[in-house]
This record gives structure tokens, C-alpha cells and sequence, in this order.
């Protein structure tokens, strides 16, 4: 039986690396030879996770080959896979995401549902197989669903996520409240990054009609502290803009523990999103009260505006 | 509570109508509000289902307005769908094809598996909700697995689609052998159709590489018979290729009794057709022994050797 793979998304965070895992997992069940693989290096936060319920990172692999056998995770935009996607066979797809730049040259399973993580959605497979669930496989996807939603903040949360938590965290027996922020914070320690490192740790590309633009989200416990460095990320985005020909870079800055962003918004088409948030950029920067999620708060509203 | 549509393909098959009408009862079980509809006319084959079953087609829609919400079944190109869906809010799709031509603004259900038949994904999940079927129900879920896979002739059918067969029979109580070949056979009275509509009738437009092609598709129980009219259906498919602007044109007539097809082929690009098959046209036209899956045998021949 030949090796499938499986991965998520390039900038990998911690439901992308979680997911990767626990699907390996879930197919080993089925009696299927799939490897967990990576696309970049995990984050201080998924470290903290994967250190915590004593895992391993998947091996990081470069691209893949023509007719390699896989499955993507927490992920479906070519854009964002791994180099050589198009002419992989794509077998199975588990993602919460739009669907978007994304096609196969044959059927497929393929299951997306609009919840707020990768693994709330893993954890229905696994009951509608009738599979238990290890203790530490329930720790990272535990890990993964506290991470997508913020503990439960954001407005990507849905009931399912609410009661997939409570179900995970007891198997995987901790105080989920107390390891969550435990885990956040873990992931707001960005002292030793650079600032090209922090634009580009959760980036995503999008077209906003014909338009391109990246949206890059990092967490902090304190927005007063990251905004020191402004000047070194403005450098860093406009490096980007220039060398990616992008209209329009977004780089929000969440707060996890009071739910707001501080955005630093640069190119040629930042009335985009002076529009679309009703405000005016001033040093290219601008408060978006009660923003946490680039899915259900950003992404959308540049779409509607461009 | 807004009224969500359901619909299926333009040029409606059997499953397209069947799959419309048992999603909007599975989702009458969830208390949702949810209309199925049609876009084309029924063809012999659905109505002698319907009609068996008794079920009354689905409204005809011409179009989908701004920001309607819609749940597609049995497809999902837009260039397949109703007008308009580039601007509908697609909330949900189950199907079992390849995805293309496919994108959302939002995060959505979207449920494929690569087996024969939609309604083989919908019985799924009439028990994972633990919801009964309806005896009437059954019966047009069955007569879309026994058409989509010719009555399990097909080389798109899988176990899971058997398995299906059988329990959906016994819930209908029907001899699906005996209802399957008559339902069949109730599809291949082709006589009143003029040849216009005959190739238009089960037609999916595709791109090969950066070539456009349509690939059209009526079953039959005789082959010669359907034969004499061969210049009249030249003469249409030539009409529709100089209309748009096509590269190619593949008309197969597929004999359902002894599972081989007659294929006509027109179009500035036959040699792709020719290539792929290993075969020469002569008269314009080709035998393919053993060919009767559009999706498993006909378009993925084509796509490989664009």
C-alpha cells in the first residue's frame, strides 16, 4: 500500500499541524498508510501543544511529487498547499474554510462544514465511526479548537465547537480554560521574531477582485508592546508589497485577552479597507474594536468593498 | 423563516430531481424551510420515476436572484448551475463529482464522496440524523443509484451504492431489477425528440487544457436505431459548436443493455478524441466497447491527452 500524505496549510498554525496528526491518526483506524507531513514550522503556540501531549512535529517536507496520493487538511486554496499541489491525486479534503482556487481531475471525498475548526469537524468522523479517542490525540485537538476560536471568543465559534471542547477536555483530562491560556500565551511570545517572520506567520493571500492583497494576523497579550515595532513592520510589508506587486497588505494585530485588532494597512489600495471598516488610516494604522477573526471580520468585508 | 432553494444540474438527469426533492425532505426533518426546484425539463427516464413514485416535478426556475440561499445537489460548476449562482449565498452542497468552477465567499456544508450516485451520500445521511425514509422517498432515491449507475452496470458504481440499492428496494418495496430495466428502457424513447434536443439533453461543457469542449450523452437499448438519424444530429452538434465556439464535440450514445457506446465527434480538435481512444474517427464517428461512464471513461480520456 503506497504512503499517502497528509497536510494543512503553508504558515502552519496550530489546527493545520493538530489536524494533520489526528487524521493520520483517524486513517490508521481504517487500516490506511498515511503519513502526517508538515509545510513550515510550527508556531510557539502549537509547540506548546504538541510539547504538552508529548507529539512530535510531522516531518516538514518541501513540495510534492506528480501523482503523490494526499490529503489536505484545514485547507483547500492551492495557493496556500504545497508546491506541485496541481498535479498530486487530492483524495479527501477536511476543511472549515471557503472553497476557492481549488480543483481535482477526479471525485473526491470532500467535507467542509462552517464551524470554527478543522478538528470540531474531526471529532464527528471519529464518533460516526464508532473510534475512541486517545487521550493525547483528544489534548491537540483540543489544542486546535481553543486556537481557532480563541477560547472560545470568536465570532467563528459555533455550538459545535462549544460542546466538541467540553467533550475533548475531558477526555484528554484538563482544566481546558486554564491550559487555553496557558497555550495562547505560549503563541504571544514573538520577542525573538523578526518582523518579516511576523507578517509572514499567518498570512493569507487573497484576490479581492483584481486585486491582490495579503491579510497577515499575529496574537498578543499586549498591542501597546507589538506597536513599538511599527516602523520595522511597515519596512517589512512594503518590502512585501514591492517584491509580490500586492495593492493591499492588512496586518492585524489581535489582542487575544480583550478581543481587538490594531491593523497596519499599506498599498496602493488601502481605501479598500478604509471603506470597508469605516475609518480613516492615519499613519497607516487604525483600531478595529471587537475585531479577532480575519475569516469572519476582515476577509469578508475587503471582499464586499474592493 | 426565508425560503432556501435546492436544485440540481441544468439539462436535469434522474439523480439531479430525485436528489432536490429528497434534500428539501431531510431538510423539512431539520425544521428547515427549503423548496426544491429545476432547471430544465425532466427527462422520460425521471418521469417515469416520478410518476411511479408519485411525485410531481419540481417548480421550474429560470434563474437565482442576488444573495437567494441555495443548496446545490449533484453538481457544483457554476457553468452547470442556474443563472445568476455566482451572486447566490451557496449554503450547502452534496454531490459527487469533481470539483471545478466552484467558489464560495463563505464558509459552507459541502458534503462529496466519490461513489455513483448522490442519493448513495443522501442515504448516509438520513442515518446519521437517525431520520426514517419515507417508502416514496426510497423509491426515487433508488431510481437515481439505478440510473446513475445503469443499474449497477456502471464502472462508477461502488459497494456503497450496491448496499444502497438493496436497502432503499426493500424500503420501497420494489424489485429494483425489474423496476430498474423498465425505468431504463422508459428513458431510451428518444423518438420525439428533434436532434437539437437530443444532444442537449444530458450535456456537460468542460475545458481541456485551454480548449472547450462539450461531451453529450443519451442512452439507448439500440444502438443502429438511433443511428439513422446521424446526419441530423451532425448537423446539430455542428450548429452548436460554430454557436460556441467550440473545439470539440463528443456525442455518445450509450446502448444500456450490452454496455458499449457509439460515439459522434466533431470539432477542430477530434484528435484529442482520437488520441485518447486509440482510435480513428471514420464518418465522424467511433465504437467504444465496454464505454458507458461519461465521468470514469469519457471525460478523464479527454482531459489527459488535451
Amino acid at each position: 500500500m503506497e504512503e499517502m500524505l497528509v497536510f494543512g496549510h503553508k504558515s502552519p498554525d496550530t489546527d493545520t499541524i493538530c489536524s494533520s496528526i489526528v487524521m493520520a491518526d483517524f486513517q490508521k483506524k481504517l487500516g490506511k498508510n498515511v503519513k502526517a507531513v508538515r509545510l513550515g514550522e510550527p508556531n510557539k503556540e502549537t509547540k506548546f501543544a504538541l510539547n504538552y501531549f508529548e507529539f512530535e512535529a510531522p516531518e516538514l517536507i518541501e513540495k510534492v511529487e506528480e501523482g503523490q496520493e494526499v490529503i489536505l487538511v484545514d485547507h483547500n486554496e492551492f495557493s496556500q498547499s504545497a508546491d506541485g499541489i496541481e498535479n498530486a491525486k487530492i483524495r479527501m479534503v477536511v476543511d472549515h474554510h471557503r472553497i476557492c482556487d481549488f480543483l481535482t481531475a477526479e471525485p473526491l471525498y470532500y467535507r467542509a462544514e462552517p464551524v470554527g475548526c478543522t478538528n470540531t469537524i474531526l471529532l464527528k468522523m471519529y464518533k460516526e465511526y464508532g473510534f475512541e479517542i486517545d487521550k493525547k490525540i483528544a489534548g491537540i485537538m483540543l489544542s486546535a479548537i481553543i486556537s481557532d476560536t480563541l477560547l472560545l471568543k470568536s465570532p467563528t465559534k459555533t455550538v459545535e465547537d462549544e460542546k466538541a471542547v467540553e467533550e475533548l477536555a475531558k477526555i484528554a483530562e484538563v482544566n481546558y480554560e486554564e491550559y487555553g491560556l496557558e497555550m495562547l500565551k505560549a503563541g504571544t511570545d514573538l520577542s525573538d521574531y523578526s518582523a518579516e517572520e511576523l507578517i509572514g506567520l499567518d498570512c493569507k493571500k487573497c484576490e479581492l477582485k483584481d486585486k491582490k492583497a495579503k491579510v497577515a494576523q499575529v496574537n498578543t497579550a499586549d498591542i501597546s508592546e507589538m506597536m513599538k515595532r511599527k516602523s520595522e513592520f511597515e519596512a517589512a510589508i512594503s518590502k512585501d508589497i514591492e517584491e509580490n506587486n500586492l495593492d493591499l497588505f492588512v496586518f492585524a494585530i489581535t489582542d487575544i485577552i480583550n478581543s481587538n485588532s490594531q491593523a497596519i494597512v499599506l498599498g496602493k489600495e488601502t481605501t479598500i479597507f478604509e471603506k470597508g471598516f469605516n475609518t480613516k488610516l492615519e499613519d497607516n494604522t487604525a483600531f478595529l474594536p471587537g475585531v479577532v477573526s480575519r475569516k469572519k471580520q476582515i476577509l469578508p468585508v475587503l471582499q464586499e468593498n474592493a
